[in-house]
């Protein structure tokens, strides 16, 4: 059975997703520039041949998953109607997502074809919806919600989520998209199944 | 210069210091039973003659504290006017502070003394005012703001705050009083100076 996943998440100890401010720039927005650090150095410790609990994270995200859904925010800095169809997401030609991809956005745009197999789908179908169209594109792999807070927590509101691998990165963004905020109940159907400290974040893992 | 200090303060992994539905018999609410599970994990290794950051902190909780200020939350599970002077407090006779600990109420009581040098002194005035007198009584020493995370949050926003010794606990408490809520950009001011892996929680030091 495909699960529905939260994979690698990053929040500051103050609880949140992304700064203030998001920009092309600064696409997590200000105090946010060293929240991915963990990733970083997980991904120097995978070139050098070494592992550890960041670097198995960084294998596990795309572990038998086939179809991601992410909020526009995290496809564009751009807000709004689309001006044009020049923006083909933060990623160049060749995404790093090889499957279906699914951008909820309220401003339509025809669907955009990319290097590597990746597919952006826009649409401003319900949560319920969109996840059944990731389902079948999934093909009985998992389905990553890759963010941003936003995004996640509509998906979390609507108990559709199964397993969240979240980091808390040693930074404070003090403001900016909270995740565990405006979500109701859903928590309480989580439990913490692990905790691990690796280099930059804590790695900490809830399974429903 | 004696400092004010958030020391040892402990949330849920979605951001609470405390559940929902706090009462006599589960004075943090609940779902949040193990919320302090490094603190006992703590004290047990400290009886077998052991140490760890989480023993540590345990010590370092107390070393130059000469008063503590909390809210009427954490002195007491009645909420509302004070029906009698019954209630002392959840340690007994002789409580863990041995100095002056002042606690915010709206409701007037006079002062309790209490053995082993703690004198409780309930007030209703403003941040400001109560640690002038908590300065007062510490004598050079540091104040602590013990909690619960409202009172937390009052001095936050009154950017009164030198450090947070905080504790991030594997628990998902599912709601409940929000650590860093509605505390503006306070937490711009600081920033994380350590992170340290112990027994059932994260120990991150905040600083000014």
């Amino acid at each position: 059975m495909s699960k529905v996943r939260v994979a690698n998440f990053t929040i500051s100890v103050d609880g949140f997703g992304s700064g203030v401010n998001q920009r092309l720039d600064a696409p997590f927005g200000d105090r946010a520039d060293n929240l991915h650090e963990w990733m970083e150095l997980a991904m120097a410790e995978r070139e050098q041949g070494r592992t550890n609990a960041a670097v198995e994270q960084l294998d596990r995200y795309k572990d038998g998953v086939g179809a991601t859904i992410m909020g526009r925010n995290m496809f564009s800095p751009l807000r709004g109607e689309w001006a044009d169809e020049s923006w083909r997401g933060y990623w160049g030609e060749n995404p790093p997502y090889h499957h279906a991809t699914f951008v909820h956005t309220h401003h339509k745009r025809p669907s955009l074809e990319m290097d590597g197999g990746t597919t952006f789908h826009f649409t401003s179908e319900p949560v319920e919806v969109v996840l059944e169209r990731a389902r079948e594109a999934a093909d009985g792999k998992d389905i990553v919600i890759a963010g941003g807070a936003s995004t996640v927590r509509q998906y979390l509101r609507a108990g559709l989520i199964d397993e969240i691998d979240l980091f808390i990165a040693p930074v404070l963004t003090g403001g900016g998209e909270r995740l565990f905020d405006d979500i109701g109940e859903a928590m309480r159907e989580f439990t913490v199944t692990s905790t691990a400290a690796v280099p930059k974040g804590t790695l900490i893992k809830l399974r429903r």
